[in-house]
């Protein structure tokens, strides 16, 4: 019988969706999630827009991407056997703690919130990281967390969609199916 | 007569800014450019929201980062005396460009799109670049590039603002003067 050595996977968990005033910046977790190496975006609250928009880039661009609702989001977390990473300005330096997230095998969830976070994520998360400690986007948060820790390889993963872009000086060029 | 080096200004482009739609993504990417180290903001289209939903994060947690508008983009542009980043995802890959772009003396302008971008920004710019070659997010590519451009220095910024956080593993501390 041969084993397969199951990869890291790696999940973010959007807390606090709005639908009215969160659509666009979910969207951007989600295809940020996606761009940069991670297997899928968990939204505590249904929002059908969200899932459409991020589906319609999976289907044309490819990957593996889920996007899959928990609305309780709190059993989520509990029944969670990986690591849990929260991203919060108030937590430690990224650059300080990443080496510590990285050591950790299994898998990660990591955790963005839009409103208010509650006390208790930031009791239940094995790391509070801090993109810099001032106010700024959880998208970009996001981003400059799952580059680190796929140490630069997120933006290099090949999606071998029906879409491809032909990288230029400066021009747009793409492939399709 | 003491000539002092002026360190280099690097000032973000943000155009096709609608105000309805996009508020809150170009809030973010304003948040973005000043937490990366970036000296200002210019937007195309004039949107109080914006201007003060900036401002008030620059009156309370420091820094001398700009908003202003330049409706006449195009000749904001061209009147630039210094390099003009372009970030697209048609663009030539960050990390193969990124040395280029460093070695350059003289202030960077980094322009980021909300709608279709013009093609003469494509041709005007010294360089398109790409932070990964997937759809994402404006405030993502803004993020990393200013990452990569300081070399990880923008989020070690100190800015000296009344209110400043004590990064913590699980609480939220914050100082106010």
């Amino acid at each position: 019988m041969w084993v397969v050595k199951r990869e890291k996977q790696v999940f973010v968990l959007r807390l606090g969706h709005r639908p009215f005033r969160d659509k666009r910046v979910t969207s951007h977790v989600g295809l940020v999630a996606r761009a940069f190496g991670a297997d899928g975006l968990v939204i505590s609250v249904e929002d059908a827009a969200v899932s459409c928009s991020i589906g319609d880039v999976v289907e044309r661009w490819g990957g593996d991407f889920s996007v899959s609702v928990e609305q309780d989001w709190r059993g989520y977390l509990k029944r969670w056997k990986g690591l849990v990473v929260h991203l919060t300005m108030y937590g430690l330096p990224l650059d300080d703690v990443i080496s510590d997230v990285q050591s950790v095998t299994g898998d990660v969830l990591v955790v963005v919130g839009a409103e208010k976070v509650p006390p208790e994520v930031y009791k239940r998360a094995d790391f509070n990281v801090a993109v810099g400690s001032q106010p700024h986007s959880e998208i970009a948060a996001l981003a400059l967390f799952l580059d680190r820790l796929f140490k630069g390889g997120g933006l290099r993963k090949d999606f071998e969609g029906k879409t491809r872009i032909i990288p230029s000086a400066n021009g747009k060029f793409a492939l399709s199916d």
